[in-house]
């Protein structure tokens, strides 16, 4: 058995417009990259070798989290530690701490002979979305650990449905450098919402499963579209609604808030669309004082793994 | 070309549990019977030869009205008279004037030589629907004339989804014989509902339209759930709960209104399943004073058709 493995976590866009807390997708191009080893020495330890800042106590960071309920589990006679690469900054609305926590527990599981099945995995990530008391939807940790797009059923019992994913369809993301927690970007939605925005909605979520089973991409670009969520969370996202026009103009399926924002993504079909589309989005922000960073990647098919 | 043709014209269930006002599905074993004849006189004649009272009033019964809207586009130089064989009992839930309006469109449709799609025909039955002054979702006539589950995506413009039908999947419908009025069964729904409720049944209604792609009964099963509208429709219905149960116990895959009701129906796979199912729906009715009748039938995939 390996003493050391080296995994690659996507990041994910969750929501995905009509999908709110149910569906999400792993980005290819774009993910943390963690080392983690075995050590004779028990429990878990971290090293951070990025850029950000992440948490070293590890209680508190998403990763050893959600190690720690895997291992608690088995009660191994050695331990583990773990280095991370993070690549996708944190808070940035792609999956950053869902990544941490489904790559970390995928490689734990892997340096111990695959003792858990990815439903497992996903429960065991699911762990440090308690940290902040606020139970989180798995929409980022399933599409990360199962890859493509996944779409979360029920809590309890967790059902998790992998549904397929057309070919040639790409993701193209721009994030504004502004920090919306969360916690925030929740408590502002509605307790209720009416009836027939949520009827609008629910035609429109079983319009585009049925148009990625069939990769329709014509329906995929009138099903995009929320009548729930996004008139509210836009409005913590300085030129929401001009950057979503300038990637529809350059010709995207559909555009909106990727998780809980701030990110903007755009679904688009083929590669050269969705750069058409990251430069007309890039255009928007280009002209205000907002610093801003884009990606246009693949939509996985797999989620985390070993490189 | 043919002067005269005969059709079948099937009952739907439209609703579905999670799919309120957008999901739909015909019926194989019961439908109305029409036969449709070019007479020489311009216009539109009707003759009832049925057990229930129907309007012949042109102006004021779904096939005539249908009829009237294709014909007045086409203005032909002859006229029809239509015979109805109606069977399915107005007022039961199960798309009795829809099927009366989908008959009638086939019908002379053929008679003209195909000069309409289906698209269009669902146009033309949609128009008696405007009779009480409330716009209907097309939810019965679009399965009537496509045959198979139908997802009626958007009414503007109309946006219409075939989706797959799982071979094996059969119907028990009971129709207790009360009236309810649909503009009343309409308005006891509430004008908003909860988010969490909501995203409950856009996940239920995604992974239905999943589980019909890929014939998973068991998904089907888990995914027939309505947080939205049985708990307010189901007060209409006598014994609805009793039913329902019944119904699952004896091994149904789910059990909702029919429709705006009063209409029950359960979903099967088998066929001698979904007759067992019928014996525990009956048993509950026959403990009552309330007289009642059922099918059992096989989802059809084909909607109406000439005979």
């Amino acid at each position: 058995m390996k003493s050391e493995v080296r995994v690659f976590s996507p990041g994910t866009v969750s929501n995905v417009a009509c999908g709110f807390d149910i569906l999400g997708f792993p980005l290819e191009s774009i993910g943390d990259e963690m080392i983690v080893r075995k050590t004779t020495e028990k429990g878990i330890k971290i090293k951070n070798f990025s850029d950000y800042k992440l948490p070293l106590d590890i209680s508190k960071n998403a990763a050893s989290v959600s190690a720690l309920a895997l291992i608690d589990s088995l009660n191994p006679d050695f331990g583990f530690e773990i280095e991370i690469i993070k690549k996708i900054k944190p808070g940035s609305g792609i999956g950053s701490s869902g990544a941490s926590a489904s790559g970390c527990v995928f490689a734990i599981n892997k340096l111990m002979g695959d003792p858990f099945t990815i439903a497992d995995l996903i429960k065991f990530a699911m762990k440090d979305m308690e940290n902040d008391g606020m139970f989180e939807h798995p929409d980022n940790i399933a599409p990360a650990l199962l890859g493509g797009f996944v779409l979360v059923k029920s809590l309890s019992p967790l059902e998790i449905i992998k549904i397929p994913t057309p070919d040639d369809l790409y993701c193209t993301v721009i994030h504004p450098h502004i920090e919306i927690k969360t916690a925030y970007s929740r408590s502002i939605l509605p307790k209720d919402v009416s009836l027939v925005n949520a009827t609008k909605q629910i035609a429109n979520f079983g319009s585009l499963i049925h148009s990625l089973h069939v990769s329709d991409y014509d329906l995929i670009k009138t099903s995009l579209n929320d009548h729930l969520i996004e008139k509210h969370r836009s409005k913590l996202i300085p030129n929401f609604y001009e950057v979503k026009s300038a990637a529809l103009e350059a010709g995207a399926l559909g555009c909106s808030i990727s998780g809980s924002g701030p990110s903007i993504f755009a679904l688009s079909q083929g590669i050269d669309r969705s750069m058409e589309v990251e430069q007309a989005m890039n255009k928007v922000y280009s002209g205000t004082s907002i610093e801003f960073s884009t990606h246009v990647s693949k939509i996985g098919d797999q989620g985390v793994k070993l490189i």
